[in-house]
């Protein structure tokens, strides 16, 4: 079968593929420092380059000053089905840089693991597409389906570019299905289907109280002190257990099926590992619900800063003039980020204490992702993943949001296969980024074998 | 009368007074940065070398690594009564330095006013009592009280010296009063007497989660977050209108005499007064007494400092790993602030929420302070002031605290008099500090009608 050759050429070429990666990795292209744009830049290039060397039609797309958006198509035939592979080619910042073990942008590999910032996200995950489309390439085998390529280089720091561009080449993009590799699998031996994703409503409140900070022993007990009152209004967003307060909050979720629910218990996820993953005493959150299915499926309320008054070492009595806290609303389908943000809002002045001012900006949104999983293209995704990875794939959720899922999903009318190579440890984000090998191989196994599922 | 020639020799050297006090205070003696030490010992030695040159026998000790202790007596008589003056010659640090309109350490007049950092914190309060023993002496009049002085040179960085002296030299500190000046008159026009000093006790709430801080998308609502959790612990602290719910707070509170209240509400403070003093939109606090009533004589529960999390710019998504909050309580008589310190860690332990743990920590403490308004000691400051400042003064509380005097009323078992030269608008310890020539100069006619007044 052509599919055996396909594979058999991704495994007779690991270990150049592995070199060919690391030299996408050593271009430092952190979009969110502006002194390295010249990096950003030649890795979009790269990849432009790797993908018309296989043939595609390739086009560089600038929106505004932004990275460049990299654009790629095969030969697309009426009569074929489409996928649309998403990936950013930008990464992180590398601070704090003395916790690496080595440089960021010099790959290691050790032990079958590859050590780099960008390894996993995305580069190397990405780049598992990109070697499985050059295995049919490069082996004389046809495409099963049309590909299209958006490959954007602002992903880390939250630019525009490829939400402006979806916006407005709809046509362009049109497909069955789009790809993503930017997620994880469950555990090392059980791939994942990621099918929902959380949306996010970011707030910041902030109250007025004196016009400048106050000597408290002066005008303590005679006026309102700002963090004090914050601290009430905050107290009073959630109940003991950790239930949302704000009204309707809680109208538009849709309740697990009884079906998911046992599927997440069959993960056997314990408290224990939870403990043992995050260092907190205990789990804790709204009653009724299992741990995953709150980390997964129930919308939250955090608190993720908080600043007022005297911060530093010992004492200094005054009462603040002003006190601010950074709140996120993590969503679930199908809870409106706008709507959310609206009602948190006027909660929080029905809630305000006397004798301050408040006021509540949104910072930030994401809609709240659900792709159902029995659609022919999800179902695509799960037999590419099993052979993929020979074992069988679990059906996920994600407490974290992806914006430009949401996008996709509403501007392509497409469903969108989040198919996740890495782990959840390959320190993303942080120092010691890491992808194990075996990931990036069996990565790009599984899009080869999920070019031909999908064209079924 | 002896004491018109004295008060006739503080008229005719008022000029060259102010000239001497500007000596003083263009020597920069900020006790909390090291690099002024050689400035605060050059300030212990003037006010030093000025009593030496008045006949008194001066020592300089230090206590440890301290700052010079100046201690200062006159000729001691056994059937005179004895007065020891406390004051201290160092000073505030002077950021922001742009705020100031003439260089802190370059002193300046100006339409009677006197501008420099010191000139009334302490350095000019205190001198006013230096020239009224200068008068005294020059005029070849005997002084009618046994004059002892101790003046410190770390007030305004909290060192120990004084403490640690006064604890253990209590026999030779030994008086019938010990006289302060400073805190403030009044208003303007109206001297005051300050009877009674609000204590404190400053403690610091530490809430602890997980282990590091967590992405809020991968573990929110199935840990508990600190800062959720600190801002439930400090709604807690006190009820809608203020009053402290920490069990015990208010068992030993003394209330307020009617007649206090009565002489309070004489004095005509208004909420409008407040507002335009604080920017605060409104007056606010505990049901049943005045705005000048809980400013003086209500023990109070402040937040100083909020810091968890991220406190930059725009988003961040994590749930924090620690959140603290710096809370103040100023207490008043007989509040004993070891046993509210207590008191309160208690009963944050008791409230604190599932899933965090909690640690109390008390930074620091002083004692409430109470002085008999009627005693002979105290009704001499009544009729030194109303002399001095030719005007009726009035007896005050005061929400700030003095610790230090607390040690002498229980190491030395005398009455302390705090009588005010200054202005609540003098600026202390912001920029352009100033001190009125005029209330200069009727303070130490003050101290000179005292010292006869005391002997009565």
């Amino acid at each position: 079968m052509s599919i055996d050759r396909v594979l058999a050429y991704l495994d007779s070429h690991r270990d150049e593929h592995v070199e060919q990666l690391c030299q996408w990795l050593r271009m430092p292209s952190i979009s969110s420092q502006s002194d390295h744009k010249a990096d950003v830049v030649r890795a979009a290039d790269f990849v432009a380059d790797e993908l018309r060397g296989l043939g595609l039609k390739v086009e560089t797309v600038q929106v505004g000053d932004g990275n460049p958006l990299v654009l790629a198509e095969s030969e697309q035939l009426p009569d074929r089905r489409t996928l649309l592979i998403y990936g950013h080619y930008d990464v992180q910042p590398v601070d704090p840089l003395d916790l690496w073990h080595s440089p960021p942008f010099e790959p290691v590999i050790k032990d079958g693991v590859l050590f780099a910032r960008g390894a996993c996200d995305d580069k190397g995950q990405l780049y598992a597409h990109v070697k499985a489309v050059e295995a049919y390439v490069k082996t004389g085998t046809e495409l099963p389906v049309n590909l299209k390529f958006i490959i954007e280089g602002e992903e880390e720091c939250g630019g525009p570019s490829v939400y402006v561009f979806t916006e407005n080449n709809a046509g362009r993009l049109a497909c069955d299905a789009v790809v993503i590799s930017d997620t994880s699998k469950y555990d090392e031996n059980t791939p994942a289907l990621t099918y929902s994703l959380k949306g996010l409503a970011f707030m910041e409140i902030r109250v007025h109280g004196p016009g400048k900070d106050l000597h408290s022993g002066s005008y303590g007990g005679v006026v309102q002190n700002p963090a004090n009152a914050l601290c009430e209004i905050v107290a009073r967003l959630k109940d003991d257990h950790g239930r949302c307060l704000v009204p309707g909050f809680y109208d538009e979720v849709i309740e697990l099926e009884p079906d998911e629910r046992e599927a997440f218990a069959k993960l056997g996820y314990t408290d224990a590992l939870l403990q043992q993953e995050t260092g907190a005493p205990s789990a804790y959150g709204e009653k009724g619900y299992t741990t995953l299915e709150r980390m997964w499926a129930r919308p939250t309320c955090d608190v993720n800063g908080l600043v007022s008054g005297y911060g530093g070492e010992g004492a200094k009595t005054i009462i603040p003039a002003k006190a601010v806290a950074k709140v996120s609303m993590r969503l679930v389908p199908d809870q409106n980020p706008l709507k959310i943000a609206e009602a948190f809002e006027a909660y929080v002045h029905s809630i305000c204490p006397p004798g301050v001012t408040c006021e509540v900006v949104n910072l930030h949104n994401a809609g709240p992702v659900l792709v159902q999983r029995g659609s022919p293209m999800m179902q695509a995704g799960v037999r590419a993943l099993e052979q993929g990875f020979r074992a069988k794939p679990v059906f996920i959720r994600e407490g974290g949001s992806i914006p430009i899922v949401g996008t996709f999903q509403s501007c392509l009318d497409a469903p969108v296969l989040l198919l996740g190579f890495g782990l959840s440890t390959d320190n993303i984000h942080s120092p010691n980024e890491k992808f194990d090998l075996v990931n990036f191989w069996d990565g790009a196994r599984t899009s080869a074998i999920l070019l031909q599922e999908a064209a079924r």
